[in-house]
């Protein structure tokens, strides 16, 4: 079988790695001459608006599935439905974030409050109106905390608009979160639907840094709950990742991703089955894998410049994993797993490695 | 770092799968324009007596390794000796069984008794003298049990005679073995040597089909402890398997690899650092990576046509390695290693497997 990544960076290069040893072929649609994952299948080198080139590029292949959820609707018009998956609807639905929250509160699943803001008189007025501070986003796509400001005061306003005005915008109360936890969840063409044990998500700067898995967390089945929903709901084939606020035991939901996602990589070393198997057992409809954690796990990401290999390879029970990209300020390189036998000495090597990379 | 590899096999293949997380690039040195490793780096089609193109090879990547021992001295003589891990002295030694005996020998390492056989008379002369049935070898280039024969009657020795008797050949003793084990082993340019435990090993017309992981074996010191000396006065680097059989608890060694090997492929799920990956750490001066058995497992090869693969995954605990190689009758295609809770699990697992493949 032969399966088509619209994309070709570190999540279509995982992909391959995974789905080689299934004896599983891969191509990789992309302008980017030089992505990561192109060492592990053919890449086509095509533009998502040249419809022509993506045509040829789906015909050529049994099954088309994503990286990344910034695909225009004109893109996803040129996919038969029926060779897309994970859903064109999860797509559509998760790359703009009022769609995805209206879509979240329709099956009932909480959100922080929101509010869609046209004109800087409006943020001023939802600055007032909540009398808490907000965090103001665009639409579409941001990511890794791009495209986001937050606003304390009326000088906040004035700066963030400069900065954002010329996009769609929403603001979301900030909410004073105990936690962020994220669920990861496979489903199968025939419905069955199996989860990770969710992690509780570091970040800094606004980009993921550590994910710890927590095994029988209280929050677990509220969060598989709402997962379960979302994806029964859009008809879902594949993996999908569900980003939560933890507030006083009560799961808000931020965002949802219709693929795998960063904070399911420690599954490449720490779980019976990895996201990225499961996601090509599911989109292949061959029997879904184990989603069970083998131990206590973390997974840290790399950003930027590489640490160094000898620095991280003699900890034992870390698990290196190198994007082949070239390292630039805020770019996510490559991440490391780490299993241990207790949460405790996962927690002691977790402080290690982001000591080493200056994040401690 | 970029990894030339001699052969682009499965071995191959299953080096650059744990390689390219670790950041390495690979090139394959093939004749064969069809090797399954291919997909996974770069392939430079040349034969191993074209020096000149072996040669720009060697000069392209930063160390050599390989994936099959039966590489000429020729061959060897054309990679300077700083630049082939592991070292071409154990090749050399490994390719003729009488030279390896020879090796073993003068390291205190018991062998079944052998002589060197020159005509068809001294076949007949070491059946009168053994009173027990031989095993007839080819000295080079024998595997899965080619260039073998059996050997209880005088009958028998016109057969192979008529078969084997244009090679170089030896005969040994059959010896009546209680099972065979493995041990796989990883020594570092430092001098560091770790084992990953010994493995009990099931062959059907020759061809190993299982290997099952044996935990705390009684035998696993003495394996250790043979296989340790074999690595120190070679001044390996690099990951070797040593092949023994058991007779009443007695090792006699049988054959070593100097590379990675069938019987370690269970490690690739089954152990902190798969066999693969420790080979690369070695060769490249990393340090060496765990290599305990996260549970208890097991290792069924694929020989010839695949499995369904739903039929596969559908096993709790098996993970799928499939080569992605044409199938033949006797070709090794792929492999299955299984997880589970207890010894028996695996075994269960094992037989339902070997069942599905005709072999139990």
């Amino acid at each position: 079988m032969r399966i088509g990544i619209l994309g070709n960076g570190q999540l279509a290069r995982m992909l391959a790695l995974a789905g080689r040893p299934l004896g599983l072929d891969f191509a990789f649609y992309s302008p980017n001459p030089d992505g990561c994952a192109n060492v592990l299948g053919e890449h086509v080198c095509g533009g998502f608006h040249d419809i022509e080139c993506l045509g040829r590029f789906v015909d050529s292949v049994d099954i088309v599935t994503f990286e990344n959820e910034n695909i225009s609707q004109f893109t996803l018009d040129a996919i038969p439905a029926e060779r897309i998956s994970p859903p064109a609807v999860s797509i559509l639905t998760a790359q703009d974030r009022l769609t995805e929250k209206q879509y979240l509160e329709k099956l009932g699943i909480a959100v922080p409050e929101y509010c869609v803001i046209g004109c800087e008189q409006e943020l001023l007025d939802a600055l007032h109106d909540n009398r808490e501070p907000l965090i103001v986003k665009t639409r579409y796509q941001g990511y890794d905390g791009r495209g986001q400001a937050r606003i304390h005061t009326v000088e906040d306003v004035q700066t963030a608009w400069l900065e954002l005005g010329n996009n769609d915008l929403i603001a979301e109360a900030m909410v004073k979160f105990n936690r962020e936890v994220s669920v990861i969840a496979v489903r199968s063409h025939g419905g069955e639907v199996r989860f990770y044990p969710v992690t509780e998500n570091h970040h800094h700067h606004g980009i993921l840094i550590a994910s710890v898995v927590r095994r029988n967390d209280p929050l677990q089945a509220k969060a598989e709950d709402y997962t379960r929903r979302l994806m029964e709901d859009l008809d879902y084939v594949g993996v999908l990742g569900l980003e939560f606020f933890d507030y006083n035991g009560e799961l808000l939901a931020n965002e949802f991703a219709p693929r795998v996602h960063n904070s399911g990589h420690w599954s490449i070393d720490g779980a019976v089955c990895s996201q990225f198997e499961n996601h090509l057992r599911a989109i292949c409809d061959l029997p879904l894998g184990d989603t069970s954690a083998l131990a206590p796990c973390a997974m840290c990401n790399i950003i930027g410049e590489y640490p160094a290999l000898p620095d991280i390879l003699k900890l034992s029970g870390a698990h290196y994993h190198h994007y082949q990209k070239q390292p630039r300020p805020g770019r996510k390189t490559g991440h490391i797993t780490v299993c241990a036998h207790d949460d405790e000495a996962v927690s002691k090597m977790v402080s290690r490695i982001m000591k080493m990379f200056g994040q401690g």
